[in-house]
């Protein structure tokens, strides 16, 4: 299978002929062209007289008597825990060894002109330029305000960061020109050259989220790799490996609900937001418009420590107004308001993410015509705002009104923390279908209607004077 | 790659020469001992003079033009959705070709005295005696009350189980004296026997799932296979499909929460029980002692277009005495009252699963201590708690209950839509780390000692009056 691969494959029948394995090795240092698979056959717990070759030497400890006798069969006579001096030294002997040869490239790196430039080569720090060109693009999308799929207005924040800097290495699992994740001139990354910043995956997701991790862990380089949401399945492994490591490995996902339609439900992601957001320390972002799609990119990778999963729109959304609606700045901490009713106490607050915050602000405005007064929060990331101080989330959500409705095209499952006992999710509780996105929405229920409809339903229940915790 | 794995290669390196492919077709056919592949090199957009070779005859439809194009250059001149009469007559043909092959097979099989053994054997019906034999274990189990791992008291089931019927085939992804999933007698399916009903499939998560997908899809077998649950990621694509196919397919998943001690957090599964339960379809059953376990396995067996996920400790767990205790048979309806104090109305309402509810009984009797009365739910699964009428889910959690605490060694996420806004949540935000399973509750603060405490604070908090809808 590796040398189907390509790899250069090596045989040690015997791991104990050291000679053999010595010579396996010298032929992996001596292969300049593929990477090397050294096979080995082992005895798992070698030594053990009765546990050798056994699943026991791996789940359990060996115990005295086994240890005992795996000593004797070993010829090992240091008492336990000592190492005898000769092994020791040999050891410690490995460890000089190339002294002199780090101590020469220290003094070679001193000494370069280009010191200062291979540092910052591999730092994780990325030019103000980037930063800089991202808020001056988020300017231009709101004066020109086209409708855009959120995948698209990515796309354009990629050519700005891309740009700016050759850190970035994208990639996609077969999918580059339905994710956008390539931008003019990055080049690939191909068997004979690997001069390009972007990498053809293939439909492999697992793989390309494991070589994401293995780029951010070498420094220097920050790795985006695109897939559809629904695919996040299939990396999850390497998902969860690059939070519990503090990467910033970003995860371009797109086509991030009903709203890609006719792929059908195994295509639509339903569960997937809240699965990711389940993983601890990983920043699911899902931007409701080109503006928070430029404010989501520049906070995640300001974020160096954090990988992140961007959420974004197959279908066309509407750039909001930001002369009349809330700063798309709010997108750095998570949640914020995005519109109220004549800037007076609201009655009931409407929550929405991606693609369903239009759906949200429709639903404000059907309210108003019964003289409700509704806020609207837009909550493109469940994590960033979860790290704002108390008085920062009692500002968008004031704890005093418990009439609460969240929209999001997938399951609620987290949203009832949002809303509360008093509150209700218009979410999706089952499988997709295969169908133009406007009628699976319609169908589906969740529209303005049913956002405006969940909030009367909200305010006829609630008992005045009841407090949100 | 393919030849690697033991499979019959075969290419076609122009699928439009219609005698290779035939060739190729047939050569497959004769091949007996091997799956076929047959690779064949093909245009994408085929007679499509724009975007023959390219992605966007995948993405995009081709447009009325580039239709006109691909008809002139394929010379086809019948109108649109019009199937010229020779070819569907050369299609009707192939459809009446085993017709008679067809027929004689049926009349083989209505003259056979084994013709209502081979329907038994291909139904999904298991027999009477597999439902028996656990209900009787079920007794032995209390009255006997050792302390057992949930992972052991399932092993125990299955073997009930697999004395009962042969339609169950088992396996394990390299984890089988682990999981506990092997019973006796059932032999293995090897490359040379197939006789056997236990399948080893290696360190392969995903494949074990799909393959168990196939079985299910076959009928006549009910697969279960082993992992830990924290592996449940790379199995997550082929789960996924067995909840969108209404499959009857068992993951026993073991090694379930930080209790697994010393493997530390890339082996603690911290967010997979919502990660689970988020899939829409799919049942996750986290039983709390060996009688909840045979229950467990009696209703998803008894389930038949549903798969589950069973979450198993690796730890010790008390088996609770059910002559003072709410009936294991409550599991059945995926939460139940195990234990009111003095059969009066509670104060407080402590929700467990698998090995915290434990810890809950633990937290009511310190409570009591302080005369505050707390009933305890044992929640085995959500889903199936979802299922029950209202009647019954406002008789085991009364609205008019405010203050709750939920317990499960994972992240809270879901518990939140139990415990309500007035409630708590003991949890693990986090991910895990590596030590001996009691120091890591404790360390963690999951304990009856935070139970109570969170308890405490719900009581003191919560206002008289208050309804939980």
């Amino acid at each position: 299978r590796f040398e189907a691969y390509g790899w250069h494959v090596l045989r040690v029948p015997d791991v104990n002929d050291l000679v053999a394995l010595d010579a396996a090795i010298r032929a992996a240092q001596a292969e300049t062209d593929r990477p090397s698979l050294i096979i080995c056959r082992t005895h798992i717990g070698y030594g053990s007289p009765n546990k050798v070759d056994s699943a026991k030497a791996h789940g359990e400890a060996l115990g005295a008597a086994e240890i005992e006798g795996a000593r004797a069969a070993l010829g090992w006579t240091a008492p336990p825990f000592v190492i005898p001096e000769p092994i020791l030294e040999a050891w410690r002997a490995a460890g000089r060894r190339s002294v002199a040869a780090r101590e020469a490239w220290e003094r070679r790196l001193a000494a370069s002109p280009q010191r200062e430039a291979f540092k910052a080569r591999l730092s994780n720090d990325l030019p103000d330029e980037v930063f800089e060109r991202l808020s001056a693009f988020k300017t231009k999308m709101s004066t020109e305000a086209p409708k855009l799929a959120t995948r698209k207005s990515s796309e354009m924040a990629l050519g700005e960061i891309n740009a700016a800097t050759d850190k970035t290495v994208g990639g996609s699992a077969d999918l580059t020109h339905s994710n956008f994740t390539i931008t003019p001139g990055m080049g690939s990354v191909g068997p004979d050259d690997a001069s390009g910043r972007y990498i053809h995956y293939g439909v492999r997701e697992h793989a390309m989220a494991a070589v994401m991790n293995g780029l951010a862990l070498h420094g220097g380089f920050v790795p985006y790799g695109g897939t559809f949401l629904t695919f996040a399945d299939y990396a999850r492994g390497a998902i969860r490996l690059s939070a519990l490591m503090g990467l910033r490995v970003v995860y371009v996902m797109t086509h991030d609900s009903i709203g890609l339609g006719e792929d059908g439900p195994t295509h639509q992601p339903v569960e997937h937001l809240w699965a990711l957001r389940a993983i601890p320390g990983l920043d699911v972002v899902r931007p409701a418009d080109a503006n928070e799609v430029t404010v989501a990119w520049r906070t995640i990778l300001d974020r160096t420590d954090h990988p992140a999963a961007l959420s974004l729109s197959r279908q066309n959304l509407p750039v909001f107004d930001r002369a009349v609606l809330g700063s798309a700045d709010g997108t750095a901490r998570g949640g914020y308001v995005l519109a109220d009713a004549d800037g007076a106490q609201p009655d009931v607050i409407l929550i929405g993410t991606g693609s369903e915050v239009q759906l949200a602000l429709a639903a404000s405005k059907l309210l108003a015509a019964d003289g409700i007064k509704a806020r609207v929060v837009s909550m493109p990331c469940v994590e960033w705002f979860s790290e704002q101080d108390a008085s920062y989330r009692d500002q968008v959500l004031p704890p005093h009104i418990q009439a609460r409705v969240s929209v999001e095209a997938g399951i609620a499952l987290g949203w009832h923390q949002f809303v509360g006992t008093a509150g209700r999710c218009v979410s999706l509780e089952h499988f997709g279908a295969s169908a133009d996105y406007k009628k699976l929405y319609a169908e589906f229920g969740i529209t303005a209607d049913s956002v405006a409809e969940a909030a009367r339903d909200c305010l006829a229940n609630v008992r005045p004077g009841e407090i949100h915790r």
